[in-house]
């Protein structure tokens, strides 16, 4: 009998424990707005998004860039940055503005959550927008998995949470699973919530924290299901989010 | 219109922000083993419970105490130390062996949220065994309310936070919340699995352990809802766990 395959959430990055990602695929999540947004980016004809941690780093890379092919996103405190082209809101990236620039992006959240999923084998990005094409590579890909939610500054997030619980129902459809106490945990946020996202979204801190700033729109358009039939994936050297795999068979949301 | 009143659940003792307990009243759970323990122990007639980070540390304590009157328990890998009294098992402490001893207990993972509960105005300890009086307390009680799972070795435990959302379910029933994110997924967990209790527990990765380690018995005893009636209460100067409330009006498990 073929051994159940490891399908493990962690609620934050720091939860993660060490060497535990090695020889492992890693989705990365960071709904509210990073991952989704690194998706709405490439859709838009973004080559490539390079994930930084710090303003001034992002601003050194960008200059080091040729003008023109370049865009300097990102966010502090869920607001844009002065002198960057862009923020976090998903819709902000255009096919006008997007086209063959390489996106330099750094957020208070998202961007951890993916420097740790850099030690896996494999990592994908994904919000609501491209689940279903997230979860068909995962069914192709024979590798324990890993989802990491990015949460907000340190607490955990429900809608990561959420995201990540119905990539759990998902795989734990495809075949016999080995869940940690963290899956567990996501899969039941999926159960209560998955039919209402709109409205988990909504009433989560970092939904809440959006609507205070003014960002509604953003909820909307982190809560558009399959939107997107792309999976962006993370590659080494330099570190960047490239377009992986592209296509969806089915939609795979169950609620 | 009176503010709602916060209810937050913090899934690891890590995950408490620094300073947010000033002015609270904090539950700490860690069903399996150590808050089953301490109600078990006080219950069974033991004056006060004396939670001790280190084996070392509990060593030097009880040796500093009167003979006969000190009980020295604990564990490590969920397996007794050697030379202690008693290990982690809740029914090893019978009223023969606990009357009028003071227990100094030494646990991996329940001590440490014991410790950082103690920066609450007020900390009560919780598991399935005292559900109801816990409830009634934090229902008398108006300050804002924060549960620190205690979680296994950094990990999140499915057992924590399914008694966290009970609490929360009981405290949204009992007048208007405000919850933070950590809450709804607790409340999500007990939800699905409040009415498998028994079955939650042992298909938790810390139930699995004791399963592994031969605690079968344990799992049974610590989902044993509202066999007490009394509430642990943290007193200070020492820092030591006493009975506080005794009585439940009424059952509030709801499943």
């Amino acid at each position: 009998m073929a051994e159940d395959r490891e399908v493990q959430v962690h609620l934050l990055p720091s939860l993660v424990p060490p060497g535990q990602l090695t020889g492992t695929v890693a989705v990365v999540i960071d709904v509210l707005r990073a991952t989704t947004t690194i998706v709405h980016a490439l859709a838009a004809g973004c080559v490539a998004v390079r994930p930084v941690a710090e303003i001034d780093e992002a601003r050194k890379l960008a200059d080091s860039m040729r003008a023109g092919r370049v865009l300097l996103g990102g966010e502090r405190g869920g607001k844009p940055v002065d002198g960057f082209d862009l923020g976090n809101s998903p819709r902000e990236y255009t096919a006008k503005r997007c086209r063959n620039a390489t996106l330099v992006l750094t957020t208070t959240n998202g961007t951890q959550a993916l420097l740790r999923a850099a030690e896996a084998e494999r990592a994908l990005v994904a919000g609501f927008v491209n689940f279903s094409a997230v979860c068909e590579q995962l069914r192709q890909d024979t590798r324990p998995v890993h989802i990491i939610c990015a949460g907000t500054d340190g607490a955990i997030a429900l809608e990561d949470t959420l995201l990540a619980g119905a990539m759990v129902d998902h795989l734990c459809d495809a075949g016999e699973v080995c869940l940690n106490d963290g899956a567990r945990l996501a899969w039941d946020c999926y159960e209560t919530h998955g039919r209402v996202l709109l409205g988990a979204l909504e009433i989560s801190q970092g939904g809440a924290n959006l609507r205070r700033l003014g960002y509604d729109d953003d909820i909307r358009a982190a809560a558009q299901i399959d939107q997107f039939a792309l999976v962006p994936e993370l590659r080494r050297d330099p570190l960047r989010v490239e377009v992986g795999a592209v296509g969806i068979v089915k939609s795979h949301w169950q609620k």
